[in-house]
């Protein structure tokens, strides 16, 4: 497993527990604009995961693409697909 | 509770078993486009939370400081701050 | 007219003299993440006049609607709406 | 200049529109969710503008530096760096 899958796991594991802690904020009826602001620190944790694993894929499947010519049209195509819904 | 807040409860919950399963398909070493799509897919559940979350305390909290006159610029900074973060 | 709303055209000004500039830049053939980091910030300017608007909105319209009684609703569903695609 | 500039371009243009005809429609006193509506509008254009640029960018600059392995390093921490600006 390359790093950038592993600082992916990491941001994972701590959006989780994130979420787990905003279950118990509603539970306990604690201020709407605190469970907000949790909830965007969770949301960022997802985005610089999603970021790592984009970055692996450059690194990894998008060059040897590029380097042996193979399905590069392919991998550029997606990479706008995701491109587009990352910032929708 | 209101029912904003139970939306945002299962919306919450939906994300972190997505969350799971990603983490499961890293594990499996799954392809990057497709882990990026449930990264995404997830992100959108914790922004719909959060919209429950807002709309809920528009509904309650704010209403009752516009329509009692107290605090009523604090929660409106308040809501600036989180709009600003929220589209940052 | 309310301060919001002239820091938003101040903001807007601010994006259509870069949006200028970007087309100049790529008329002049310049690198590509230095016209990529011109768009974010312009797009950084259009959110902040968004959001000066929505502070107004929420000053004006919204609090006179949750004073009155008149079409509350309406407003909160609006927000909701407007919500939802600021952070679609 | 590449297509994806020339879609870049005609994108810059309308969103230069936009921004012209919501600095009247302020000047005109509309409604603020009209308003934010259009400002939500024409940012939509700046990130189509802005996934032209980078698409563009993959096909050529990342393309070369991938193929002749000169520069790869620090088109991928670009990449990264922008990709994290663009999900912020």
């Amino acid at each position: 497993m390359n790093d950038n899958r592993r600082y992916a796991i990491k941001y994972l594991n701590m959006a989780k527990g994130q979420i787990e802690g905003i279950l118990k904020m509603i539970e306990e009826d604690r201020y709407c604009i605190d469970i907000s602001n949790q909830i965007l620190a969770s949301e960022a944790l997802m985005r610089k995961a999603n970021v790592e694993i984009l970055h692996g894929h450059l690194k990894t499947c998008v060059k040897d693409a590029m380097v042996s010519g193979d399905g590069v049209e392919e991998k550029l195509e997606e990479l706008r697909h995701t491109l587009t819904k990352m910032t929708k």
